[in-house]
């Protein structure tokens, strides 16, 4: 099976670091600093780990680009790195700021990755002086790496489904009478058992918690007639895999089921969800996918309840460009990838979310996940 | 058994909170920023999602601190922050930035922490205006940071202990013909089958890729009469485990046992790993712990082959303060928690690395892991 898996060919890497050589000129910048993170990954294929010492691309807009790397960090470097590509060593005493920034000009302009952690974004700020100008350089990558190609899309497929075969198992299984912590801990073992590389969140929300978008795995122990909100996801390949299932668990006894309120509150969310991802066809600004499922939301008078963004996109990272929020007005193009995922939550009582990862295509919205997107009565 | 896992004590964090706004008053500082990651972690409990959405914590030098949340995380700040502190929420189209920095002057001194994503950190800067300082929190947060109280080395000890046993149930199990991807995939399953809630590195370097110290697992098929450098961890409430040992894998013929000069250089390691941690007593500078290890591994030929340092402290960020390397005179203090783990490379052919977690304790080292150090030359 590994052989038949989709990868990002080695000539590709270097086409994107032309690519953002030629966007960083068009942006009149001098050079892009990419710090360790998914702009690193996405120009050179190396996934380095975010450490306190400097591992730097340097992506100059006339000149060769370069990696400037710890010297421990040289053989892992040489292994992750897909293209030719110069790579500058430091030791342990070194200023690898001083080394990275050599060939800038005391008044460049210069956009580091949105990732660069602040101890390295500081100090290159020192090594550069007070004349040169730093810029965030998202707004030049985020042309390339929001068009995913369909090699990326082959591998965000492979995530969903396992992401999917994941979520049937957890419903499938015992709940109730366990701790949220618990259920999460069976998430992340699931999500690297079928193939994820990391596990890099695992929501588990039960009874109350469920109103709370971001909860965190507590230590709360799920009961029978009441809901759980699941909301997980890791990295396969670098690519995310992100979904929401809601799961209502009665204990084998119906009158324990979803009451009435819940029943309307999670038709109206799944009429929702499907009417955002009708909307998210080519040409349709960022915005319109939020509205779409607002609409049917505000229709109902739960507008109040659903207080956040409709989506965000997905690739090697987890979030990122294009967001489907009010106020953005960049229009979907094919091959972006993102999440369509409202919810209704009424603070200490319960809540919904239903999330799925939808890919623009040509020919419509493409969606990933395969999971049932009904509300999953289980006896838990 | 879990009721008699140790947690650090909500008091606790309130006095956290109080020694950073002294440390800050007494470094110039108006205020310290300090965004998702293990200052915020240390210094409230909540362990955020690091998200494109600014969750910040504001700590003036002479005012209450307060924490800035996005609306839809707020149910999770609440339920994650440990001591009463006010909670400012934001909605999806506001400027968090400004409403983070309001009660800040145009000149202030402000000091970020070290792993605040550069988009946070370049947009803080823009609010704040060409007027305000703005340099890191590390030096001031460190000074609390570095010393682990004893609740914090008793969940170091736990995560140390886990990993400890992750190793062994490795060493005795099936190596040979396995790619090193697959083992560490293994490794990371066993690391949250303990107990870790995340599994951030699994090193399986064997054969020529034992000699590159950050070796990523590949997709390299282990062979009989090879070294494996095994270099493993990840968190458990929120502390961190790494742990290393080298392994050799004879396929359970001893005419694949390791050859002389790895027999060699692993008897100089181990010595070299031994004096180090004997050195890493209350007064020792941190440049000492390092001399220590290498001074055995010069004496012997090898001082080229150990191109690292010998440690970096450990505790809510894999790598933090103390570092152990030459040109840092910092004394050891009673509950500095830090890795001792020098290495011998011969790239191209191999290498070999032992590490162990380190407190210093004013009656002497005291070693976490309690794994054999030795070579496991094992069947495989």
């Amino acid at each position: 099976m590994t052989g038949s898996r989709p990868v990002i060919p080695a000539a590709r890497y270097q086409g994107r670091l032309a690519g953002a050589a030629a966007a960083a000129a068009r942006a009149g910048l001098d050079a892009l600093l990419i710090g360790v993170g998914s702009d690193l990954r996405y120009l050179t294929g190396y996934a380095a780990m975010p450490l306190e010492r400097l591992t730097l691309l340097v992506v100059p807009a006339t000149a060769a680009p370069f990696l400037v790397v710890p010297r421990l960090e040289l053989g892992a470097a040489q292994a992750g790195v897909r293209s030719a590509i110069d790579i500058r060593t430091w030791d342990e005493t070194d200023d690898p700021y001083a080394l990275a920034i050599a060939d800038i000009t005391e008044t460049a302009s210069v956009a580091v990755s949105d990732t660069m952690l602040a101890m390295h974004v500081l100090r290159l700020q020192r090594a550069l002086g007070s004349g040169a100008r730093m810029d965030l350089a998202t707004p030049v990558l985020r042309e390339l790496r929001m068009h995913k190609d369909d090699d990326e899309v082959a591998i965000l497929r492979l995530a969903a489904q396992a992401a999917d075969r994941v979520v049937a198992a957890i419903a499938a299984g015992r709940l109730i009478g366990r701790t949220e912590a618990d259920v999460a801990r069976e998430v992340r073992e699931r999500l690297i058992a079928e193939g994820h590389e990391e596990a890099h969140f695992a929501i588990v929300g039960s009874g109350p918690n469920s109103a709370s978008p971001h909860h965190d795995a507590s230590e709360r122990i799920i009961q029978a007639g009441e809901p759980i909100v699941l909301d997980i996801g890791g990295t396969m390949d670098g690519y995310g895999s992100d979904i929401t299932r809601t799961l209502w668990v009665t204990g084998g006894d119906p009158a324990n089921g979803p009451d009435e309120r819940f029943r309307h509150l999670f038709s109206v969310l799944y009429a929702a969800q499907a009417a955002g991802t009708r909307a998210a066809v080519a040409g349709t600004p960022c915005e319109g996918v939020d509205a779409a499922s607002r609409a049917v939301i505000d229709g109902e008078g739960y507008g109040e309840a659903f207080f956040h963004r409709t989506g965000h996109g997905i690739g090697l990272d987890g979030h990122e460009d294009p967001y489907l929020v009010a106020g953005n007005d960049l229009p979907l193009a094919p091959g972006m990838a993102f999440s369509v995922e409202p919810g209704i939550y009424f603070p200490g009582t319960y809540g919904a979310r239903i999330e799925d990862i939808v890919v623009c295509r040509p020919d419509g919205p493409l969606v990933l996940n395969e999971a049932s997107r009904e509300l999953y009565v289980v006896d838990g």
